[in-house]
Parts: structure tokens; sequence; C-alpha cells
């Protein structure tokens, strides 16, 4: 399995996202609401608001995408307070994820990713890949979508898991 | 990346759940409830159960693995009714898990994946597991973990992501 199509998947889910906050719009306008409040909601009170929720998506995407590849990813110092600066970052990881090419990732199933938090210690690209970075990912992007459906989002699992390549 | 891997890693996050769902007993023990209550708990009215979230990881588990190595699965109807019946349910695919080998596996990118409700349709095995079901399972397995911490279970970041391979 080619380690490298994780970037597109990762893309594409951020791309749901976008989606997702295009029904949240839709359902704040029918209920008048503004749509920023929606941010500070979350499951349980020592879990991450939704705000947090898409953020730590987007590092996830990002940072994995910068660990395999070896590139330098683009810095976000976790400032955004609305909707919209929130689809400005998820298009800043976007635009950086575009830039990972296929040959920036060759082997990085052996590459070392040492990650802040191990502090100096490290753990396999392909093992980091399948066994931190892809249930991190989807914990944030599950937990930001659970989050806006407990609050009314016309959100369907469709939308969730997206077009599939099907062949006849 | 060796597509194989994907096995171990579901049947770890299985085994994860069990953990959360020693921690539901404890919790349900403190607050004097009796824990099935909790199989019926949800996010939102038109989510599903807590009962169907581990029910629905463990099919994208099953499902996946014999889609992927061409093993026929155990059969589950659905039937559980307490956490004691998920928890065999969660036995029987962990030991299906077992009898998967990586050999079984080999060659499976290419494998033509056609679940029902595809329709005679298909789906490349590499992008079926990546598109398909690592989201969906994920997709369950979160939703499950977010069901209970919701209701004030003591479960934490790190008893969803487990352990990992680090080393010096």
């Amino acid at each position: 399995m080619n380690i490298f199509d994780v970037v597109p998947q990762y893309a594409k889910m951020l791309h749901s996202i976008e989606g997702w906050l295009d029904k949240a719009a839709e359902h704040a306008k029918a209920k008048n609401f503004e749509i920023d409040t929606l941010l500070h909601a979350r499951l349980a009170p020592d879990m991450f608001s939704l705000d947090r929720q898409i953020q730590s998506a987007c590092d996830t995407a990002k940072f994995s995408a910068a660990y395999l590849s070896g590139k330098e990813p683009p810095v976000h110092p976790d400032t955004e307070k609305t909707v919209a600066e929130l689809r400005a970052r998820i298009q800043s990881c976007l635009a950086f994820l575009e830039t990972v090419k296929e040959a920036d990732v060759a082997g990085a199933e052996e590459r070392k990713v040492s990650p802040k938090f191990l502090k100096g210690k490290w753990v396999r690209g392909d093992q980091f890949l399948l066994q931190m970075s892809l249930p991190n990912f989807y914990f944030h992007v599950t937990t930001a979508y659970a989050i806006l459906r407990h609050n009314g989002v016309d959100v369907g699992k469709t939308d969730f898991i997206g077009g599939m390549p099907v062949r006849d």
C-alpha cells in the first residue's frame, strides 16, 4: 500500500469539514443564531470544543504530512475565533498538503518520526501513521462531526465518508 | 506500507473498547446505575446508540479483514442486549482477526472489494481500506468513546490511542 495516499485522503476529509460548516451555516441561519457560538460546543466538559477539534484535525494532517515528507509545515498559533478563520486554517493546511508529492514520502515507512511530545524518542513512519496519526486524525474529525450533529446540523454519514472511486 | 498491518491495529482498538467498558462498569457501580442502560445512549436522536456503534466497529473490522483476505467472517445477527453480550461479540471478532495471516492479505491492494451495498460494483482494496474502512471504523470507535465520555465515564485520550512502539 502506498503510504503517500494518506495525504490526499486527509485533504479529502478536510474538504468534507468545509462542507459540514456550510451545513452549519444553513442551520444557524434557519434557527437564527450566530454560527460562531457552535465553536464553543463540546460533548463533555473536559473534551475539546469544536474550534479545538477542527484545529487538531488540521494539525494532525499537517504534521503527519510534514513528518512523512520532511517538509516544513505552516505555523498556526491557534488564534482562530470564528468559522471564517477556521476555514482559512483549513485552506492553509490544504495548500500545504498540495505541496507534498509522492516522491517526498518515498520510504517514509522507515523514517524516524519524533513529535515534540516524545521528547527525543521516535516511532517508525508506518507505525506512526497507522497507530497514532490515523486514529488521532479521525478522532478529531469524528468528534467535530458529532458536535455539529449533536447540535442539530443536518450532516449525515455520506457527508462523512464522501465520494468513493466505485467501479463497474 | 504493509496493508496487513491494519488487522492488528483494528484488534488493538477493539481491545481498547473492552478497556473503556471496564471503566464504564466502574462508573456505573460508583453511580449506582445499571451499566446496560448506557447501551441506549446516543449523541443525537438520529445517530446510532452505543450498542450499534460497537456492533458497527466490530463489523467494519471483521468485514474489512474478510474482504482483504478472502476469508469468511463469523456471522453476528445484531441481537446483543447487554454489555456482556457485546464483549462476547468483540471476542468473536478478535478471534477471527487472529486467523487472518499476512500471507492471506498479500496483494490485497488490488483486490476487488464489493460490499453488498455496492450492488455488484467494486472498489480497489487499497482505496477501500483508506477511504472507506478506516474512516468508518474510527467513526464508530470514536462515537462509542464520545458517548461514554458524554455520560461521565472516565476515559481519556490515552485510552483511545493506546500503547505505542516508541523507541530510544
